[in-house]
């Protein structure tokens, strides 16, 4: 083990995440210090060896790298006020989600109190932390993540650098989270429809999981469609998902499953078939919903 | 090649999928015959070697497995209609996305006209067709799946007989099938705001790959806790999503990106955390999509 590997971190926020943070770099031999609101939960991290200190700044104090992973920025900003003085010099790295603009505000803060500013996002689940596979990227302050990249790649082996501003994770963090929520209540209005014939979820599991790689094949080809701006060749059409829409509205009656978030979505689809992307690939819907406004 | 590879087979419905359905078979040596309202598709098929007719019954009348791509159910019964007669003793296949009810009204149609009816579905984009991945579901007469299991395997290698209830193949695409514009448009929406920033759409492909990849692997998952009614072991809880919620309004604001195809799925959410799932598991959502009418 290398003198960077055993670099002294302190986890504020001791939720499923942070807890799964500090874990693993408990595991991995860092020296850890924790500060959690309640502070109950640090209770099996320092069992398993962590320093717990009961005021944040104490924590902030004790290493001189410092993550959070608080649930927002503004909860972030919040926690840590008490130790603004504690973090001049200090690198403090943010792993929660959130708006650009929120790690803007962060990013000011942290810097007004003389600290050095990262901002990250861990694209994983808690318990994928750790692993070798597992993607986390970071923006922001460049000579932060070159000091403690070895130490941040202990929490996944996949570890990126966006740029040198601090709000680019945010918003990469948000631009490809925007998939989840929609993606998931897909997958729960087919199970409920699935259990409503008497069936198990799991028997769709195996086709949904090809379904959903089926789907990432198809991202690189739309990818190329939006940044070129050209949506002629189309292997999937809007008016073919038109034609789908109706279907999804019989099934949901006959599932007796509510369809009524999906209205918006088929809305968005006929008014781009009716924009005159009826022939174009589904993916002329990016041109729906920007806004008009924003064009220069 | 056995003498069961070389089955003639007639195509109806030359779209982007019936063209590759029928490319398809004449690259593994089938005898196929082709149909088509538009006659001219059929050109490039013809050139392949198809046999093209003018009116469909002689289509119909040409093979013993007649397999249809066309739009919807309905358009599949309008366009075979002058071939009711031919239809007799013939082994029917359809191949279009519809509802479960759809493929039942086709069904009895179909049997009605004393053919053997088999409904299918394809999980994948025209471009997949014949690969030894690509997935391929059917429901109905098991009979018709096992004479021409090898025939119907040249269309892609996975390929399964779900059962013998008709609109099974159905109710399974739609069930799976209802992450697909959900998720892109989620993707799409991401797009947009990246490139709100002055990025390319192609920089987040990567990531946006690797959260299907994770995605995925949640759905065993939650396929368990939606089987087993149990949400209360979370790894990411209702609240977590209802934290999210408000940050992705203020990405769509600061982006210019249209977000009311959002609210809905922010309201489920909503309910889910006012009913008590709060702490709960995502896949609670499962729940409140469920109507209560529904409960026996
Ligand atoms: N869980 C996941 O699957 C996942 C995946 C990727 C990213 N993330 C992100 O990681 C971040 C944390 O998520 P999580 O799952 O760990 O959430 P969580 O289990 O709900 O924990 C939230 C943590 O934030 C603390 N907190 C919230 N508001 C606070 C305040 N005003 N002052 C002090 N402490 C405050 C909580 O302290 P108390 O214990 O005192 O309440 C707790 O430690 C979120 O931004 C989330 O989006 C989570
Ligand atoms: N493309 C995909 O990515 C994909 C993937 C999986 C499943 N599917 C499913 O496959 C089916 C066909 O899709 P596709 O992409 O091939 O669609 P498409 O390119 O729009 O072609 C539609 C076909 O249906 C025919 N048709 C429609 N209504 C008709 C009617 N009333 N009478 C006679 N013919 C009629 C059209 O004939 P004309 O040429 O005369 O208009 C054309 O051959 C759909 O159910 C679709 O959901 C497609």
């Amino acid at each position: 083990m290398t003198a960077k590997n055993v670099t002294p971190v302190t986890v504020v926020g001791l939720g499923s995440m942070g807890t799964a943070l500090a874990e693993t770099f408990i595991k991995a031999g860092h020296p850890i210090t924790v500060w959690n609101r309640t502070a109950a939960k640090a209770a099996p991290l320092i069992a398993m060896g962590a320093r717990h200190t009961e005021a944040v700044e104490d924590a902030v104090a004790a290493s001189p790298l410092v993550i959070t992973c608080l649930t927002t920025f503004e909860d972030s900003r919040v926690a840590l006020r008490p130790a603004g003085a504690a973090l001049r010099g200090r690198a403090l790295v943010t792993l929660n989600s959130g708006s650009p603009a929120g790690a803007r505000e962060t990013a000011a803060w942290a810097i007004g109190h003389g600290a050095r500013f990262l901002a990250g996002a861990v694209k994983n689940v808690p318990s994928a932390v750790g692993a070798p596979d597992t993607l986390l990227y970071y923006s922001g302050d460049k000579t932060v993540f070159d000091e403690y990249e070895t130490t941040l790649k202990v929490l996944g082996g996949d570890t990126v650098h966006l740029g040198d501003e601090a709000d680019l994770a945010a918003l990469y963090e948000m631009a490809v989270g925007a998939m989840l929520l929609p993606a998931l209540v897909g997958f729960f209005q087919g199970a409920a429809a699935v259990q409503a014939r008497g069936l198990e979820v799991n028997t769709m599991v195996r086709f949904a999981g090809k379904w959903l790689d089926m789907i990432k094949s198809l991202l690189p080809i739309y990818a190329k469609e939006i940044d070129g701006g050209d949506y002629t060749d189309a292997a999937s059409s809007v008016n073919l998902f038109l034609a789908g829409a109706a279907h999804d509205e019989d099934l949901a009656k006959e599932t007796n499953v509510e369809a009524a978030w999906l209205a918006p979505l088929h809305d968005l689809v006929r008014r781009a078939a009716e924009a005159g992307h009826g022939d174009h690939s589904i993916s002329a819907l990016t041109e729906v919903l920007r806004k008009p406004a924003r064009q220069p």
